[in-house]
């Protein structure tokens, strides 16, 4: 068994911000020399997520206008009255109760395993920030 | 270690169906030669998704209700003003925002490792489709 | 390639409540032997979850408001009509089909792969309860 990890960085430009990372995964996992297994994609952040969705620019508006009304930023918490780090971000914290932290692919024959419509999204809740984190772990055989 | 991987197929025939699929998953399971590791289920569309949840028939028009309310299919979504398929499905996309696409489930002494009130669907999020399909991938030893 | 596996077991004592499950974790994968692989967290429970998120007080009450309205405990549920445990729980059940079962987590290094601001919280829904059941797995090399 051999086990080949990778950190993928990004830089978000919104509040909230759709970025699909389904190439740089199939890039990783290209040059991993493992072609069955598990690929953990996990979001090294609370108020960031990953989730697998269909990538079009008009569902992708449609999904941040859903998020933005699901926990709206100007909401009444807690949280927000006396911020660790200066940020208003109670509302990506509530998203993130139902958002995924982490995706686990299954790789068969070289390629993930993911329908046609399926991309891999790192999603922002809190941004624009300056450096985000995703560590890529892929498990199993060459 | 051993990788054993497996597609099931299904027919869906509502808009949003819950389909219990714990039995399939426990007879490839039981078929695939590994008594301890990882059972990954990963549904393979962007308008069906995968729960852990308790099979009990009230509350599973419960769960339709839910869902069906919480993006209603008729809502005002820009994905559906010229959908690429025909099909006016950005609620069911906008819902997996919040669910998953694949669960990951221990396997020890040859069992799944759920609770005794744990079932594992498959939920139709834009349905009735003629064939959905689940990536079943087993890692571990036998 | 080896696995090991724990029970984790926690009494809650309240309807809603997050408790911080990372110290357990730590140090159940420290006596595991293993250095680099996946720890999968899995809540054998239909009315609780896993999520990874920020552990601060005050974000804690919020999350605890969030959940109690994103489906209250009062609301016209079909499952609580004739409840075969004899508990007013579908509101526990509703909010499960968001929340997450599981959660895998890479170890890298002997050191469970997260952010700094991130915990991992079993979340009660349908508390208080004497016993809950949280299988840790973790599976990889020394």
């Amino acid at each position: 068994m051999k086990i080949v990890r990778h950190r993928i960085e990004l830089v978000t430009t919104a509040p909230i911000e759709i970025i699909d990372i389904s190439a740089q995964i199939r890039d990783i996992v290209a040059g991993s020399g493992i072609s069955n297994g598990l690929v953990t994609a996990s979001c090294l952040h609370t108020t960031a997520r990953i989730n697998v969705n269909e990538r079009e620019d008009k569902l992708m508006q449609d999904m941040l206008t859903f998020l933005k009304r699901f926990a709206p930023r100007d909401g009444d918490y807690l949280h927000n009255l006396a911020p660790i780090d200066g940020r208003d971000n109670a509302h990506a914290h509530l998203i993130g109760l139902f958002m995924n932290s982490s995706e686990t692919i299954p790789l068969a024959d070289g390629a993930l395993v993911l329908g046609e419509w399926q991309s891999v999204f790192f999603i922002e809740l809190d941004g624009p920030r300056p450096k985000r984190g995703i560590e890529l772990q892929i498990m199993g055989q060459s």
